[in-house]
């Protein structure tokens, strides 16, 4: 086996390539969005469409191709487990709802395990043609460029992403956000979770929170947010848990301990 | 006095081709925004940079050169009064916050009021080369398309857009929130207010609202969403007002009574 057919690397730059591939079939099914037929699933908020399912098996197709004993966990299809040590865990579009209603904030978020560990992050924003991309030691970039955050921007100073689902009772979203506001600071939601998370390693938010998410949402984030000099509290991963849903936040090292007082976890 | 230099085509045209100009203007200084010395106003999160005053500078003298006897309000530098009959309210860069952290969620938003109506709503987005473009009876479109808004749209199966500011006391942001989500509603903030009621005329959220906010926050995008077939909470603009902040709700049809509800407005 040569270093281009096993490890990080060959990984790494498979992410890169089939975010591309897969954001630009992403795009074409949003430019013609008008003949979308969109269904829902928990709620009438929980969107999908054919799109969210023919981008994942598109990346599942690639991913098997080169690596076949890979396990894959997309947000559409669920799991497969492999044998290889290495999990990939996708989700094809990361903000069906803005997607579908036309709005440019959803992204592609390919992230890769290895011991339960993000070792690869990758998120495409194909409406702003932005590539964020992470491997564990290798730090991360924003097309090509390094991405290195400061510790100087603070919840005070900067912009905090949140995030909600319905997964989350109404009165703890708003407890959030009060919270939030009542410290000094200010938030976005653009609708995209993964494309936040991005945000984070790129210094553009100085954190992101959401009560629950699930792991095809926030792990390439997470690999991003590490590799650019921040922090993550961590995802469970090991046993049957990365499947289900848990706390996310992430930030940079100035607002760590204030979004972790925030979200009542521990820093 | 020819059909282009008077009346309300004059100036929708008018607005259009600054609204470009501007923007790109605006557009040269975010993609060198590391270099951009940000000021602050009332609190650290109430941000402007030399980009918001050169903008609005650009804009006033635009219209000054062909409607010298027009009125002109800016974000930055206050009002001019009039004698035409015609007031401008202009916001150079709506979304300052998103601009200076580097997200593409700004806009520059351009109204011309006739007897206190906003009879022209023009709103441009760089990032994504959008082009909102409104006036009275004529309709609204988007880069040239007509809109046109859908009464099956409702807050359970759309998006609504929701804005914040330190006016606010953090609970009655935290209670909108929480009212919006029992309803069944969904949210997204991203930044710029102007762009989310040009979003509204879109059909992209069914409907915007803000406990406070500015004339030149909202008075193109109002000029937009009633042209699309939507409506809108009026703004005060008589007598002195006209500079106040007020509450801002706009909506398609779909989703009116139920966002008034929410907002304890009239519908």
């Amino acid at each position: 086996m040569t270093p281009q057919t096993s490890g990080i690397d060959a990984r790494f730059a498979l992410a890169r390539t089939i975010a591309k591939e897969a954001g630009a079939v992403a795009l074409g099914y949003f430019n013609t969005r008008d003949t979308l037929v969109v269904e829902t699933k928990r709620d009438p908020q929980d969107v999908v469409s054919i799109a969210d399912r023919e981008v994942e098996n598109l990346i599942r197709a690639r991913v098997a191709d080169l690596h076949a004993a890979d396990g894959f966990l997309g947000e559409e299809y669920g799991l497969v487990e492999g044998h290889s040590g290495y999990t990939w865990v996708v989700d094809p579009i990361d903000g069906t709802s803005p997607f579908v209603n036309g709005m440019p904030n959803w992204c592609v978020s390919i992230a890769v395990l290895r011991g339960g560990e993000p070792v690869v992050g990758v998120i495409f924003s194909p409406c702003h043609d932005e590539l964020y991309a992470a491997a564990k030691g290798n730090g991360a970039t924003l097309n090509g460029k390094p991405l290195s955050l400061d510790q100087s921007r603070t919840i005070r100073n900067g912009v905090t992403g949140i995030g909600a689902n319905n997964y989350v009772a109404p009165a703890v979203v708003a407890k959030t956000v009060e919270n939030l506001l009542e410290a000094g600071g200010n938030f976005i939601r653009n609708g995209s979770g993964a494309l936040m998370l991005a945000y984070v390693a790129a210094g553009r938010l100085v954190g992101y929170y959401e009560p629950y998410m699930h792991a095809w949402d926030c792990l390439a984030g997470y690999c991003l947010v590490k590799e650019a000099g921040g922090w993550y509290h961590p995802f469970p991963t090991d046993g049957g848990r990365l499947t289900k849903g848990a706390p996310v936040l992430a930030a940079g090292p100035g607002a760590r301990e204030d979004l972790a007082k925030i979200a009542g976890l521990t820093a």
